[in-house]
């Protein structure tokens, strides 16, 4: 179905385009008159890949899903897997700051809409689980203590990573990279050496 | 200045009006003509008010922080101030949720969008200040070691907090109030116990 492949990865274009737009203008700047400029295609083209704002916005948001759960994938083959899969989800640079950027405009929406809401509890869940992989290949390997709780553990540094990324995206100035790093560093750390979650101070 | 305070106040009201609309349909259903309805007024005063949705996002967001203040300065007053003023903080109720929600919608917007995103800044700084305040105390009566750093602490504090409530908003079924509950409870413990901010599981 060459056609059809055709379709997607054009679609896929113009996400990127339109996500572009939303991160360093907002929703208000992605127009379809804009996307189509950006694009090189007809406002009738955009309208066709997307209906409504909501529409894009989930677009952009599939297209951010898709770069994270790369960056996470690309994490598995780093030397320390927990802490790779964790940084891949802060906003430690440009690129991860422009999706935080875009992954709360699209939580904007999904606060109030219900099918919006179930794709982020699946993405989250899926990242949940990629930790909690980590964290039991780390429990196996002697890494962290037998006795601690991976579900709960998981659930804990994917919390305080997000609050932290929360903040930085709003407040950069108060969370520099290596602040975040040394934090994240520290709560894994504490983890491994007596089954705690968060750095000590 | 009656007449300025009277204005003031009605418009408080309609924006709390405003703010149930868009917790309960999202930003959508929280038209001019909705609000005047709900109201009872006419949507020329609804849009002497807020003259766009950004103003209105805006209104309906002081509205909840005014809430969430009016939470914590509640929590000053209880047995155990930390543990009341992060609770003040997390989704636990219907009431908190609603707010979370409209949190939600409000960052939407102020991620890509420096004016509120510095409103959101003042706002998360505002709260970390009160926990640092909470921790300081806690220092000074001896609840926590005296080396424990007190801003790092309430910067985890309020990560893991604010983690954990935006995983709840989207994820309700997998962050039942009990689980948030300990989970807070066990990173306060773990604070008080030695230093380190999350729960040991």
């Amino acid at each position: 179905m060459p056609a059809r492949g055709d379709h997607e990865q054009r679609r896929q274009q113009v996400a990127r385009i339109a996500a572009d737009l939303v991160a360093a203008g907002g929703l208000a700047a992605a127009t379809h008159r804009r996307i189509a400029e950006a694009a090189g295609c007809s406002t009738t083209v955009v309208s066709h890949y997307f209906t409504d704002k909501r529409d894009l916005v989930t677009a952009t948001y599939r297209e951010v899903g898709d770069r994270v759960a790369a960056r996470v994938e690309a994490a598995r083959s780093s030397q320390d897997v927990l802490v790779a899969i964790l940084e891949a989800l802060l906003p430690l640079d440009e690129d991860r700051t422009r999706d935080w950027r875009l992954l709360f405009t699209f939580l904007g929406l999904a606060a109030t809409d219900a099918e919006l809401t179930a794709e982020q509890r699946d993405r989250a869940a899926a990242a949940r689980a990629q930790i909690e992989t980590a964290l039991a290949d780390d429990k196996q390997a002697g890494r962290i203590p037998p006795d601690v709780d991976v579900p709960a553990s998981a659930r804990s540094l994917l919390s305080f990573v997000l609050g932290m990324g929360m903040q930085a995206l709003f407040d950069p100035a108060e969370w520099p990279v290596e602040r975040m790093r040394t934090a994240l560093a520290d709560a894994v750390a504490q983890i491994r050496a007596r089954g705690g979650a968060l750095p000590v101070f």
